[in-house]
């Protein structure tokens, strides 16, 4: 169980395939988010249909509701939200940390605020894999804490009295076999403590390795230098998870640099803000302009939305609200990611990673 | 065209093919409503998996948003909503006078405000027609006046001097072949006035009748009164329309009266507030007693859903206001009608339909 199986690559960049107990995850791969055991607006068939192999859901917001006991009782979340196949949980510690200041961080975990109902929790590296075994998600991430990437002092202080024992603890409080325990790299913007930190967890010779921190105020090119430098520092023939990573752009440097694994909310987010994803940028399907637009969304996609729908009744829908312009351009949107991740898939098989990659790239110039 | 064969009678009630431009539509049948020109929360594969074979949308909405010319110029409905199957659209005046103290009716038609930005617009037969045609559905509905039930004066007066020469109007605007115009029977609850409007329409020979201003006030008593004096006066060879109705109970009451097609926004509305038809009542699925039921919806359904999910992962849903849970109740509730009507039909050919019925609706025992 949870060996990875590199099938070949093409500079930074693999295939490969790791083994879950349900099933293989082909990499590099991207994974839609399914926050509260469901990915908005998109029914498990959906999934399958257009291809997803691997779904993230959210420890914080399932502890909360329904609760992680309730979804063990269930017979945990592949049969609560009938997704058969592998699942990814966070360790909640993103959103707990995100709440601002109803929320109190020590050495030893953090105390929160409810956002559904105001009552006081609390999180540890214990209770997060008590709760991820809970939910029973394939790979499960420890419990480390996501700081500001640009403040120095404080990233110093966090992998030494947090983020680094924490993993310890997480390893000591880890009790199911059928889960992988992903350490997660921390470590800002700072080349430095990056690669201090990939190297304290490769020695704990985890099943997988993600790179937290990144996407949430660093620049883009900040987080394509962190990548660069951990390249060569993470264990290469483990996964590689970049976390909350979400763009085209970014998923093609990502996977320039050899990481394997990427989940975002912004697809099927962008959706519901009426919003839908084209090569080199995005369509507001609120414009005017698409009023009496016969022609698909994007004429070079095959999803089911694209094949079948005019940009005109989309804009139709969205002006209008209706449910069904969020079930379909989601559909479009999910879509959009993992064909391009199936395109990166067969150009490194190729041995033509770079030139897709340029050509692509030439789409989303970075700014200045 | 609009050619009407009865396949098989059992007392009042008929199995019959209608038979239109986009295909033959098999009844008793229920229709869902797509209001602005999507059934809310499902898309057309969806409905045509389950068997769905009319949808019904709705002239005044699709009037105002994206606007019928725009429509006919996207090729009509069927081909801007991407259903291929019959479409039925209303006349838009069961809207229109619902909007209360915002419009004004006089003998030639209506000014009301716009719902959505309290422009002044004005409807009158020819331009019920006219809206209809732009439209192109399969069934268009005569422009008539929805009145309160239970005022004899008013319906007296309105027949006469409204529905009726209405009706001539609207047969005198009608410009297109391909599409059948439906009379629509008034007169409340007043049986001789109800006789007197069937006997009227039944002379202009219009390929299929409705019954209107039902289910708008009066008991479900007076409703199924009505329609045991309309069935020996419509004609037979034409198929009859109860306009807006819509619950289970009603749906049989009616095909054992003779009734041929219903549409209701009932089950997609019921869905978007968490609440299930089955048997007998409907199940709010916010109930806490459903927390941890692992049980289908309704064990006895075939439809995706209850195939599917548990009832603990539908209440999760339904209170997290996730959208699939409007997905998956509005696939349960409009199954639960459509599959309703395809056990009346098998009723109706073995000639059990009073059997069928009498099982059925001890489970709805009429109000005293």
């Amino acid at each position: 169980m949870f060996e990875y199986d590199i099938l070949a690559t093409d500079g930074a960049a693999r295939i490969g395939r790791f083994h879950t107990p349900h099933g293989i995850i082909p990499t590099p791969i991207f994974a839609p988010v399914g926050t509260a055991a469901t990915v908005k607006a998109m029914r498990p068939r959906d999934l399958a249909e257009m291809g997803a192999d691997l779904v993230l859901s959210n420890t914080y917001h399932l502890y909360l509701r329904p609760g992680d006991e309730l979804v063990r009782d269930m017979g945990g979340l592949h049969e609560f939200m009938q997704w058969k196949k592998p699942i990814l949980t966070d360790s909640g510690g993103f959103q707990v940390f995100s709440l601002g200041d109803t929320r109190k961080i020590d050495d030893d975990g953090v105390t929160f605020k409810s956002h559904l109902d105001g009552s006081l929790h609390r999180f540890s590296a214990e209770t997060s894999i008590k709760i991820q075994e809970n939910l029973g998600a394939d790979i499960i991430m420890m419990w480390d804490e996501c700081a500001d990437p640009n403040d120095y002092d404080y990233q110093r202080y966090s992998l030494d009295n947090r983020t680094h024992p924490w993993a310890l603890r997480c390893i000591d409080a880890k009790t199911r076999d059928d889960q992988a325990l992903f350490g997660i790299v921390q470590g800002g913007v700072f080349q430095d403590l990056r690669i201090e930190s990939a190297e304290f967890l490769a020695k704990l010779d985890l099943p997988g390795y993600a790179i937290g921190g990144l996407a949430v105020g660093e620049t883009k090119r900040e987080m394509y230098q962190t990548l660069d430098w951990l390249n060569p520092v993470m264990p290469a023939n483990k996964p590689r998870y970049l976390m909350g990573v979400g763009t085209p752009e970014d998923l093609v440097n990502g996977v320039l640099r050899g990481v394997d694994i990427f989940d975002c909310v912004l697809p099927t987010r962008l959706a519901r803000h009426g919003s839908a994803f084209t090569l080199g940028g995005r369509l507001n399907m609120k414009n005017k302009k698409f009023e009496r637009d016969e022609t698909p969304l994007d004429p070079t996609c095959s999803c089911e939305t694209c094949r079948t729908f005019s940009r005109a009744y989309l804009r139709h829908l969205v002006k209008s609200n209706e449910i069904l312009g969020h079930i379909l351009l989601s559909i479009h949107n999910v879509h959009f990611l993992l064909e391009l991740m199936r395109q990166m898939r067969v150009a490194i098989a190729e041995g033509r990673l770079n030139a897709f990659a340029s050509d692509y790239l030439a789409h989303y110039p970075l700014p200045e």
